[in-house]
């Protein structure tokens, strides 16, 4: 775990620099005792220093200490890594509202020590899992939780004043079970979760040609909803984006139910889903029968949310603000 | 970790049952030899059978068997443990898609025996990670991610034609660093991170309230921004929801900015904003200005999204859904 290529030769100012921010008179000296072999610069969320044990420290935009161990080797002396682990940490508690340790799944008997000295998990995926611990006790916490929302998008596509509805495949009911649940779900829009980085009129033209078969465009946001403790979203939030799509001046073509998921793909009018039976009806496609029976009569422009592109300060991927036209205004 | 007052006199079916579900003929032979210790009942998410080691069992409505660690007890003997954990999942692997255990913070070390046997982190968050292992090789995995999302909120609040805006601390430029950036940050509305389980209105007006002292009501949601690889949300996706609030019928009342995270508070006419420079002015309130004039034009309620009840399939918690206002519909 040796990071000597990277800019030696500038370690002992950056180091000087590292002990400004971290504010301790004895840090330099400490440092020397825990070995610290490369330094890189003092931005944010750049390697400041990486101790003999590979454990490397940087700093975030609260001055929050950060320490990944990536680059710690399997079999490296753990006592050694929480030694390294303490020292950053101890050294920085000054300024540090938090300490934040990266540890890979093949090093997670560490993550029993690191339980011990206080740190609790605040996220995990694959192959990490990201410790924290809150550096000022008296004080509450201010780190925020790991995504606490999923995303589900529906698409809405009407043809002759139809709309293009889905029944899903159910698990069968057990033997002996005291419910006779149905084998497919009430009707609903197509529609699906929404994978990470994917936009919300991408994710639900893709959900209608997986579950049917139909190319459409994406036009407007009508709805969204807000769900709190969702079981199918790990007990998190869900949000829900309602997308009117259109044919795009193409015929409906031929329907073709994922055979995986869907039992049923049909065309129903607003007038035919009324009719049905309460538990034959989605409950949030049926509060959503108003709006698009009042879209239907006025036009979808009276109740849509159009998309506008705008620039991010952080990624060079589009950012979408959605709201009303603007067509009213004069400027 | 014995639950022996659990239903013990109904074990034999619910284990006949059991074996049904699970679709092996030598499993009631196996699950003696692993010893359950005991049963309750088959309903989807309910305790299946607990091994002699304290892993428990039970399925998910997609059939994915759930083995959670938190009745092991600290020293219980590793390769026991592993060895029930891979009992359950050899005995479930022609109906399960997937396999999950849940690992408590003291019992972490058992992750790296996981991981050798495919399992991946799922979540983690305090005091416990969730791992899972995708059982059908030659599919694509259809496990959702955990928590691609988080969700901020604003809150405008206009009075006489003046939105109430705040500037945040930054922290100080390190010394030598490249770039001179300002000690605030620039205009902005109040606004910040939803708590878990929070309301979208609500967690606008306590920001609102926490940042400038200024009691307010939600009125309408106005547009939503969705943002990509966001770095404030540990490089997931954010929403941010920007709600139009009101002063309810009170007066202004006095301004006080929180001392830890506000520099200035102020009252600006969309025209004083229009006139600041570029980096005077946060990029999604600059975005918003065109809405926020049409607003103030032809009224709110052209622009408006409100917020309407809905039930829960799962929860006696409110669900909301937000659209256009139904006024112009006549039933």
């Amino acid at each position: 775990a040796l990071n000597q290529s990277k800019g030696l030769g500038k370690m002992h100012s950056l180091m000087l620099r590292c002990c400004r921010l971290i504010g301790s008179a004895n840090f330099l000296t400490r440092l020397a005792q825990s070995t610290p072999v490369a330094v890189s610069n003092s931005n944010y969320n750049k390697r400041l220093l990486t101790y003999a044990s590979g454990v490397a420290m940087t700093t975030d935009r609260y001055g929050g200490v950060m320490l990944d161990l990536s680059a710690v080797n399997e079999g490296t002396d753990e006592d050694l890594v929480m030694e390294h682990i303490r020292d950053a940490v101890s050294n920085s508690l000054t300024v540090a509202p938090a300490a934040w340790v990266r540890v890979p799944l093949h090093l997670s008997s560490l993550t029993t020590h690191l339980a011990v000295d206080g740190f609790r998990y605040h996220h995990a995926e694959g192959y990490y899992a990201t410790l924290v611990k809150w550096l000022r006790p008296g004080r509450p916490s201010k780190v925020p939780r790991f995504g606490t929302h999923q995303l589900g998008v529906a698409g809405l596509l009407i043809d002759d004043e139809s709309l293009l509805c889905v029944r899903e495949h159910r698990l069968p009911p057990k033997q002996g079970a005291q419910t006779k649940k149905p084998h497919q779900s009430p009707w609903k829009l197509p529609g699906g979760v929404a994978d990470l980085g994917e936009e919300i009129g991408d994710a639900a033209v893709r959900e209608v040609a997986e579950e049917t078969g139909i190319a459409a465009r994406f036009e407007s946001v009508l709805a969204f909803r807000h769900h709190h403790w969702h079981p199918m979203a790990f007990n998190r939030s869900d949000f829900y984006v309602l997308c009117r799509l259109s044919l795009d001046g193409q015929r409906r073509g031929e329907l073709k139910p994922c055979p995986d998921e869907i039992s049923k793909v049909d065309w129903l009018t607003v007038s035919q889903l009324d009719a049905l039976p309460t538990e034959e009806v989605a409950p949030i496609l049926r509060a959503s029968l108003p709006l698009i029976r009042l879209g239907l009569r006025n036009g979808f422009k009276t109740v849509d949310m159009q998309r506008f592109a705008l620039h991010s300060l952080y990624t060079a991927k589009r950012v979408s603000l959605y709201h009303r036209p603007l067509l009213g205004e004069v400027e």
